[in-house]
């Protein structure tokens, strides 16, 4: 009987990957860790350390080649952008039955199961999803570049921004920027330098410093908090956002939003269900009850 | 008499170096034009192609050693930040007396000469300076990452942002959008793979565009525009620019900007004097004269 497969969910990101392994009944039966899987930055890799997280789960289950062939899995690696994407990483894997996605499809998945909402995870970068009667559909995400709007990683070049145009007399200097340029011994040429070559995870370590700084009442981190509120909010409104929708805020900053949020949007807010890890394991789930077993 | 000294001057860029000596009485005898001599990039390169440019000159005017060492000179490199660098430069010269800056001083030299007033250099990336009795405060021109904001880099990275919120359903759909993505054939991941590794200039490849549909009456673009021209007048407001002050606006896009200002800033817009180069011969004919000769 198909339904008596074990189920195997891939979370892959850039900072590493997670692997379980579900009995037929659900129960999770083993666990491992392996290196990043992020499939734009280095396909092979990701692959290579899926591959091992999964053979390390197989053994610990006491699954042989066969058994591991017949595990219905599904795959969710960051930086996997299409087809040919998803059949590369498919055609390295051991089974037979299998579906290979983003990681944010995942992270759906694990977050509002399937309950109609939208998800706002916004750590380093942004990810904005709405799920309604199982469609979903994504909102910005397209990189630090061009989007990102409101993730941390856009709020701690914005404070920097923000804090150079005070060095420059186009702002008033409150005591946000002041903190802001502590951080460098109150020197722009330090901030520049390392702007030139920060990445979005060191531009967010100064996202804590806005909350901080909004919380205690300063007026321009507050209006920076509006700024990406605003563009949540658009986002939000775009999905027609209603009240059979829930509202989950994820990542390292989402949370932090809630109090600034419209009372419409606040009053339905969530809680995340489970992991992309969880949404991996019950996206197989899907696949195998999909088939009819 | 110190007065019969030649003068040199040099204007060194990413893209190239300009070197000219002037006879005593001010009359250009040679030119040269070297290679690249940005100093923050390539501080040995910047150093050895100015030099090379400098010996051509020297060589076509006739000077031997000697006089090219009793030369006047002033070198304007972009890249150079402070002292340290200043020094690391004169070093490596020939000339007994000498004065190094960043090119944004030349810049200023060329454009404004004596007079009080602003300049908006809008290419590439923005440079603002603003004159008054001989002393110029810089603004702004932080690098893309922090600021840059009016400059080409900014306009079309602005543009491209737009265009996908566009896409994402956030903005209204005007032709503007549509001219944007069809540079890319309308594919929305075409433009995250071409801003995941465009540099500035690639970016400002697009500011035409937005200047051609802000003049064609697209609202979208000339909102865009209107952004840029809020900065810029901020900044105008901010070093107090007022009716004893002309206003200079260079660069591949400062000119575009005319017809958006205020009328009080368009009615004291001034052609530049003249180039960097013409800056450099003019600081180091200021270093000659300040020396009694």
């Amino acid at each position: 009987m198909r339904s008596k497969r074990y189920l195997i969910g891939v979370d892959g990101g850039g900072s590493g990957c997670r692997v379980a392994l579900a009995a037929p009944d659900g129960r999770i039966v083993a666990q491992a860790t392996g290196g990043p899987a992020n499939f734009t930055t280095d396909p092979d890799g990701a692959i290579a350390n899926a591959l091992h997280a999964i053979e390390e789960v197989a053994a610990a289950a006491g699954l042989d080649a066969e058994g591991l062939e017949a595990c219905i899995a599904h795959l969710g690696l960051a930086g996997v952008m299409d087809q040919a994407d998803e059949r590369a990483v498919a055609d390295a894997m051991p089974f037979r039955n299998m579906a290979v996605s983003d990681d944010r499809a995942t992270m759906v998945a694990g977050a509002l199961g399937d309950r109609d909402g939208v998800l706002l995870a916004l750590g380093t970068g942004t990810i904005i999803a709405a799920q309604r009667r199982g469609q979903v559909r994504y909102l910005g995400g397209w990189g630090p570049v061009l989007a990102d709007q409101a993730s941390g990683g856009w709020l701690g070049r914005r404070a920097l921004q923000i804090a150079m145009q005070t060095e420059d007399g186009l702002l008033p200097n409150t005591g946000f920027t002041a903190t802001v340029m502590g951080h460098f011994e109150g020197d722009p040429i330090a901030v520049v330098k390392f702007a030139a070559s920060a990445q979005p995870k060191e531009f967010a370590a100064f996202a804590p410093v806005v909350f901080d700084c909004a919380g205690a009442g300063d007026e321009q981190a507050k209006a920076l908090i509006e700024e990406g509120v605003a563009y949540l909010e658009a986002c939000l409104d775009a999905v027609q956002f209603d009240e059979t929708c829930v509202l989950c805020l994820a990542g390292g900053v989402g949370p932090r939003y809630a109090p600034y949020l419209e009372k419409r949007y606040k009053a339905r807010i969530v809680s995340a269900l489970g992991t992309a890890l969880d949404g991996a394991l019950s996206l197989a789930r899907k696949l195998r009850d999909s088939e009819g077993g």
